[in-house]
């Protein structure tokens, strides 16, 4: 059997999900072992808008943005996130010949971690303590449930919300969660896919990609990176302190974009 | 190891999903293995009504009534019953110690069967043809993930949409499923839990509580039965059909809902 390798794709307005199904499914058929992991923030923040609950995002003292996700926000997270998003990512598959099965972080408890007890916050120049917010970190990935489900031709789909140390459901970044999955599958390359070409040196200047980074040099793109793209940065950290051989930043507006990652198109990170 | 049971909860307004989940827990604490399938339906119509998407339902000449669902009405279909409400219940099940597993229709191919190519309904009295509407039934049961999950310990929670021969989501009914489950695993029992003590001879009058109910006479209590009571026992028959051994009709609204069914509160049917 393959190594599998882990991709993640965004749910940044102008991905290509038809894109990213077609090549999931052929490189399936190639004997790809492939495990997604997929975003849904633009559409959250559509459904938060249509009903009347715009998203609100939290800033750190470090410059990290983040949903602010009170437990209302966690229903529409859950709703479109492990709903809509995940069915349909699971439809187009199971339409293609992929025996797709989508799971949540809570399922299994296969995303694990501490919530926060509560989050620092700079609102209006002054820092805050937010203490309603369902966030938190994964710091454990049920393996078991994952190599199970590989192991029986079944190509798991996820998202967050992620599963809290107590059981509760909670909001933790995809390209995180990502990493740590790859980091405990062992897996051979994580590709992290968005609505951009790589890690631009001047965003959103396509031509100013950066073709290739050094995992010592991560820490100084953490500051030129922007919003977003911050933690795909701390997230290919993480993986290749982990073990994951490669880190990719693709682009999921494009054909075949995991394959044109996999062959060195984007940004690639090497240990 | 004990003969799974299948429960089968309903989404109506005024059922207690604790107690469900409380039960739930007690039993597999015991050694019970449990598949738990759940509905949505009034979580979906507000969800439909703030959207300014308000549900239709149609009437099939024979007097059953089902949702009207086209695509836009099946992206909020998986957002309630995947989402939001799989979601929540994985949770509760977590925060008591059961590894519980969401998973809907399409995961795996879990529940499988024809899409309609088109519905009859009769509107104003007459007789129209539907094309848009993504239904259909459930003819297959991938039985081998869901004795996967059991075997490994996990509590599978199971919710439409399911998934058509093409890979389509589509519609289907919940406690239909449920019966095509129970027969699938050879389970015990099937108890189908709703907001009602059972099944009534007078609709909406409780105390015309009927205990027991024999298969034979299923046909006749087609003709009582109320709107949605319809198809509990158009499952129940098809749930004994398919060798279960005992269905009964329990009430969700009290503490520990599925022990009072297995013990006989309810409407009991046999073979």
């Amino acid at each position: 059997m393959s190594k599998p390798i882990v991709v993640k794709v965004g749910g940044s307005a102008g991905i290509n999900y038809d894109f990213v199904c077609d090549d999931v499914a052929a490189l399936v058929r190639e004997g790809q072992r492939i495990v997604l992991v997929h975003g849904g923030s633009h559409e959250l923040n559509l459904l938060s808008e249509k009903l009347g609950k715009p998203p609100r995002f939290l800033t750190s003292p470090q410059g990290f943005t983040s949903r602010y996700t009170d437990a209302e926000t966690l229903d529409l997270f859950a709703m479109v996130y492990a709903g809509k998003m995940n069915t349909r990512i699971v439809e187009r598959l199971q339409k293609r010949g992929v025996n797709a099965v989508g799971l949540s972080g809570l399922d299994g408890r296969l995303l694990e971690g501490p919530r926060k007890a509560s989050v620092r916050a700079v609102i209006d120049g002054r820092q805050v303590l937010v203490r309603d917010d369902y966030t938190g970190r994964v710091e454990k990935v049920n393996r078991d449930l994952l190599s199970l489900l590989l192991e029986h031709g079944y190509t798991p789909v996820i998202s967050p919300p992620a599963c809290s140390t107590e059981g509760e459901a909670i909001n933790v970044d995809g390209d995180r969660a990502a990493a740590m999955i790859a980091a405990a599958l062992s897996a051979d390359q994580l590709i992290i896919l968005s609505n951009v070409p790589g890690l631009l040196r001047y965003f959103p200047d396509e031509s100013t990609l950066i073709p290739e980074l050094r995992y010592a040099n991560l820490e100084q793109a953490l500051g030129f990176a922007e919003g977003r793209m911050k933690k795909k940065v701390l997230g290919a950290s993480e993986a290749i302190a982990g073990g994951v051989r490669q880190v990719v930043f693709g682009d999921a507006r494009i054909e075949r974009p995991i394959l044109n990652a996999m062959q060195g198109r984007g940004t690639v990170i090497r240990a």
